[in-house]
This record gives C-alpha cells, structure tokens and sequence, in this order.
C-alpha cells in the first residue's frame, strides 16, 4: 500500500474527526468538536495532521497554503485525496463504478460475462478496473488506491476467500489475490449484501442510524444488519439470513435443503413457479407474472399477496429481534414492490411488537451500480475506518 | 456518587486494561499487553493510576504497598474496591443480592411482595436493601457503591423509567428516583433480561464470546443479545423478543394482541392450556403437566413437543439472523427442558442456515438469585465500563 494512504497509524480522534466530517460534510471544529465531545484543543490537535497530509481541506483555502486554524473556518473531506474500484459479480455479468474517497460515483461500466470460469472472470475483471482507469483519465501507481470486488455467497473478506457462490458454483476461490495478481491493485472482497450495507450506512439511507437493516429482494432474498455503526457478520460467517427465517407456513423445500424459508414463496423462482401453477401456463416468466398481476388477475395477485405476508412476517422477525430504526426493502425485486407492498405492511404492522412497529419501512431503488458502489465502499473503508 | 468511584475519567487504555484484568482473571503486564494489543509502557502507565485508587493490586503485595511495576508480578482487580445490591422484582416477590465489583454474590435475601402498588414495592425495596447492607457488615455511606433494580417490560435505562411492566401493570413509573429517594443510594434500573444478559457477557457464559443470545423461557419467552461486546437496546426500545416471533403458526391471540407468537405456544400459560384441552381437565396446574408428561402422557408429552418445536423455530431465526456463537437457554421453564430439548435441537437443526448450526446451544439454570446478580452488574457496569 501506498505510504501514507490510510488513516491506520493516526490517533483514535483524528479518525473520529474524519469520520464526523466525512458522515456529515463540512464542519467547523466547533461544530466537530458538539457532534464528537472533544475539546476545541483536541479538535485542532486532531486534525493538524490531517490538514497536513491532505486528508480534509479547510473550505474557502487551496489545498497545501497554510492554515489559518481559525475556529469558524470550516473543514470537509478532500474527496478526491483517493479513488476506488467497485465490482459487483453476477452470474452473467461484471458491473463496475470509480468512484472518489466518499464512494462518490466518477464512472461506471458493465461486462457480459460467458463463462462462469474463474480464470475468465478474474480477467474480466482485471479488464473492467483497466477501463475504469482509463475513464479517470489518470496514469501511474497510484489512479486507483484499492479495489472492492462483491459477490453473492459465503464470502471470508478477512482471507479474500469466496467460500462459497451459488451462483457462480465457486467453492473456496482465493478471489482477491487473484484480482490483485491480474490487476495490480490492492483488492478485498465482501459478501454483496453486507457491501452494500456498509455504502447505506456511510452514504446512503442509514447516514445517522443507530440501527438498520437492509432488505434485498430478487433470485435470494439477502439481508444486511447495522446496529451501532457496524455491520453484523455472524460468528460463523452467517447473519442476515431473511431469506432462510422459518416463516414460509409450507413444506416447501428450499434451495439449501430446509423447509419453510420465506425464500421458498418470495424469491423471485418462488413466485415464478407459483405464478405458473396458478396460471397452468409452465413457461410464465416473472416478467409475465408481473404484466399479469398488474392487469389484476387475481390468481397472480394472490401470488404476490403471498410472498408479500411472507416478506411482512420476515421484517416483523427481524424488528422484534433487533428493533432498527429502519428496513430498507431494495434489490431487483423492489421493482415490483407495488405489488408487494400493502400486503408486506399490513403483515409488519400485525406482527410487530409494540413500539417495533414505529421503525420505518422504506424502498429503495439500487440498482447494480449501487451495488458496485459498495465495493468501493468497503475498500474505502479500510483506509477512513481502519480496523484496530 | 462519591469521588473517584467510577472509571469515567480515566483514559480509555486504563479502562481496557481494567475490563480485561474483570473478565480473565489476574495477569502480568506483558499478558495484558498481548491480549489488549498495548505496548508495554502503555500498560504501566494505564496501571498506574488504576493501583494507586485501588482499583487493582499486585498480587503477593499489600495493597497500598508501594509497587513494583515489574512486569511478571501479575494483577488483578480489588474485587472489594466497591459493592453493589441488585434487586429483581417479580409479581409477588423481590430476589435481593450484595455482591463486590465483579457481581460476586456476598448475600441474598428475598421479601414476598403482598401488593403491586408502586409504594409499597418502592419500600419494600428499599427494606431489602436496608437487610443486605445489614448482612454486609459494613455501616457508612460508601458501604453500597449503587443499586440496580431489574424487572420485565419496557424498562427505560437512560430515564429510569418503568414505561410498561405487564406483571405489576405499572405504566410510565419513575423507578429509579424512586428507590433512590427511599433508600438514599444511587439507583439505575433495568429489563431483567437485558441485566442478566450483561451479567453473562461480563462474568457468566457469554465471557469472550463475540456474541450470544440468551432466551429465557417462562411465563414470558424473552431473549437478551450481545453483539460485540454490547447489549442490543433497540432504537425504539424493543429488542430480543424472542417470544413474539410470528413462527407460531396458529391463530391463537398472544397477550400483546397479535397473532401466530411463539409465546401463544410455549409459554407457560400456553403450554398449561394446552395441557387442559389435551387432558380435559380445566384445573390443571403446570406443575402437574410436567408430571403427566414425565409419566409419559402422550397427549401431554405433544403439548411440549409443540412448544419445543416453535422455540426450535424461534432459535433458528436468531441464529439465521445474527449469527450467535451461542444460544444460553435459561429461565423457570428451562427446569422442565428435559421434556423440550429433543424437539428444540431436532428443529433448530432442520432451519438452522447452513454454518449458523454451528452455534452453540447450552441449558443454564439460573435462579432469580443470578437475575438480581444481573441488576448488581448493571450498577457495576456503570463504574467499569462507563458509557463515552
């Protein structure tokens, strides 16, 4: 790693200085001093440094001349101190964003995938972060300060291993060293659900949050959980299995071997087949079961209706267990949450308990790119949250 | 509070090195130093203060006596640096400890609680903190440090206000200014629960684990989590409610008005309806349910194995959810588990998601002696670990 390109060896409030001015944009050291309880010596003490090395700018100041340390001046990040390299993997699919320190999006490209292949993929890669380099317009060792590669799955971030994709049918691929072999860059991997949620937590819709949990709904129905500024991973590497909450009400058997997980009438294979079964039609698409319940027929909207009680009783588990301050429904299922989406409340509200229900549903569209986004999201991350 | 009897202006290298003397014991500097990632000079000078209040002492030393500071004579805490009483309330009865700063029960004592009215309970509290400050031996005003008073509900902390406890039907009640008036002692207050929980996760089965739930089965099912060291509140104040988890699956009315809860199934009022209708006899008692299925009645027998199987579901979800790496099931009920435990493994098994069945499912009894234990470490808690 570059020297000098991550906060690791500053002190705790110069990374909490960094940190509030990154959540909440530009701040006078007054106002860091209210949001983090240090003192106004600290404060300058803290972020001394940082001035120095370019990490936050005093506003109104070029970069470098030197500082005034005015109390009223105020700071902000120096957004373009690095750029990232986000990746998200699907099964026929690359989509890629550059993005700034603040995960700020600069481009964006997308590549077909034809083979499921490793080695294939890898390159593939190492060929998406090539253009988005390129799209910088920046040269040398230092255009691109890290890369975050996502995926679906089991995935070990702390060995860069792919435990286990389902969709890609990988077991125990060492992905970040190999992306970091074939691109020269520094790369880490996270599970795409948990990415995602690190993105919503620094710069999306859990900016401020004492707890939230983000719902994706499509082929899986993922989950990431935020409670206290940190994504939860699960002792055993599983957490945020909403998906697999046993409150499906069928003998169902689902894709990993139990029964009665929501995935078994939710997911988006769920629904298909029982679109198709309700229909009698054994080639419906969900594109169709979509057009269909839309034209209210109403054995398709029964359908959904279904997997909208199922998806209601999930975020009721979910919030009676560990009361965040919002769900955020997302993924490509989101796209058809109208037709979810009285069914899911209703369920929620039924099945809260108490104040549980005050904590607030809201949908968001994210697409790939958002999910790219995470990627760099987590790559940034070890630079402005280093772990201790 | 008195001077110097909280950890909460000392620098936060000596506050770590004090929480990890609590929870492993004695141990020389240079142990200290690897497992708190501190140098060895960093941990001499957290040290210094820390022995010179008393906090801890150099084994093999007098405390007092002016210490050596070599780095093999290990330390540990003075566990009688201070004492705390911790107080559960329950519908008919208080449970009262005395206990040193590390929860270490010195007394107990219990008083029948003959009303419900606030009162009443406020002085009968404060009586049995008057016997177990009596039973110490010790007279003065520092002889108790704090009390902690923890009872089932919505208990706010911060406030210290019991905002809803259904046994004692007590709504928005200033509990803990309360019993601070009538017995001259700061007091805090907690759910019951949530304190035993932080009495396991500092001095109990939770010690070093990165998280765990504990699920306590009774007249109520509720559950305690603690991820990373933390005991999750809830942003709306409802968290770990276990027992109302919609995996019921029936109609049944719950006591919060909402249907399909675990609680509707397994708690002990449910399981002793159940017990009637399987058995005709509308005077059973639960005592003589567990009896009947003890001598094998097979109706009866089913009314637990229903039970055992919704709280099978119910401990899947958690697992599915959070990842725990143990699952601590405890409580009044957990004296009959014998006639649940099958039917729990056997169904936590079936929908545990993938490597979540790795966790860890272990039976602790834990009289309502360890529940007061909890308020005492609820009230030590705020010396030791004082909040930012």
């Amino acid at each position: 790693m570059v020297p000098g390109m991550s906060l690791a060896d500053q002190p705790p409030a110069a990374v909490l200085v960094f940190q509030t001015l990154l959540v909440h944009g530009s701040l006078t050291r007054a106002e860091i001093g209210r949001r983090t309880g240090l003192s106004a010596g600290a404060v300058t003490k803290a972020a001394t440094p940082l001035l120095a090395d370019g990490w936050i700018t005093e506003l109104g100041r070029p970069a470098g001349e030197r500082a005034s340390g005015r109390p009223a001046t105020p700071m902000a990040v120096r957004a373009d101190r690095a750029r990232f390299v986000g990746v998200k993997v699907t099964g026929d699919e690359l989509i890629g964003v550059l993005t700034d320190l603040t995960a700020r999006p600069l481009a964006s490209r997308r590549a077909a995938l034809d083979s499921r292949d490793v080695g294939t993929v890898v390159l593939a890669i190492a060929r998406l972060i090539g253009q988005l380099r390129a799209a910088a317009g920046a040269e040398g060792d230092d255009a691109v300060h890290s890369v975050g590669v996502t995926i679906s799955g089991d995935v070990d971030g702390q060995t860069g291993t792919v435990q286990y994709s389902p969709f890609l049918d990988w077991r125990r691929v060492p992905l970040a060293q190999l992306v970091e072999s074939a691109s020269g860059i520094p790369t880490v991997i996270e599970n795409d659900v948990r990415a995602l949620t690190v993105a919503e937590q620094w710069f999306g819709a859990g900016v401020g949050l004492s707890s939230f949990a983000l719902v994706t709904v499509g082929a899986g129905i993922g989950c990431g959980l935020s409670i206290g500024g940190r994504v939860v991973s699960g002792a055993h590497g599983v957490s945020g299995e909403v998906g697999h909450l046993p409150v499906g009400g069928t003998d169902r058997t689902c894709t990993c071997g139990n029964t009665g997980c929501v995935e078994t009438v939710a997911s988006t294979h769920a629904i298909t087949e029982q679109a198709r079964q309700a229909t009698g039609d054994p080639a419906l698409t969900m594109e169709e079961a979509v057009r269909l319940a839309h034209a209210d027929n109403a054995a398709v909207r029964a359908v959904f209706s279904r997997a909208g009680h199922v998806m209601g009783l999930a975020m009721a588990s979910v919030a009676n267990l560990i009361g965040p301050e919002r769900i955020i429904i997302s993924g490509e299922g989101a796209a058809s949450y109208d037709l979810f989406a009285d069914q899911i409340r209703q369920t929620f509200a039924d099945h809260a308990f108490g104040a549980a229900a005050d904590c607030d549903l809201v949908v968001r569209p994210l697409p790939f790119e958002e999910w790219a986004r995470g990627g760099a999201a987590v790559a940034a991350q070890r630079v402005f949250a280093p772990a201790k």
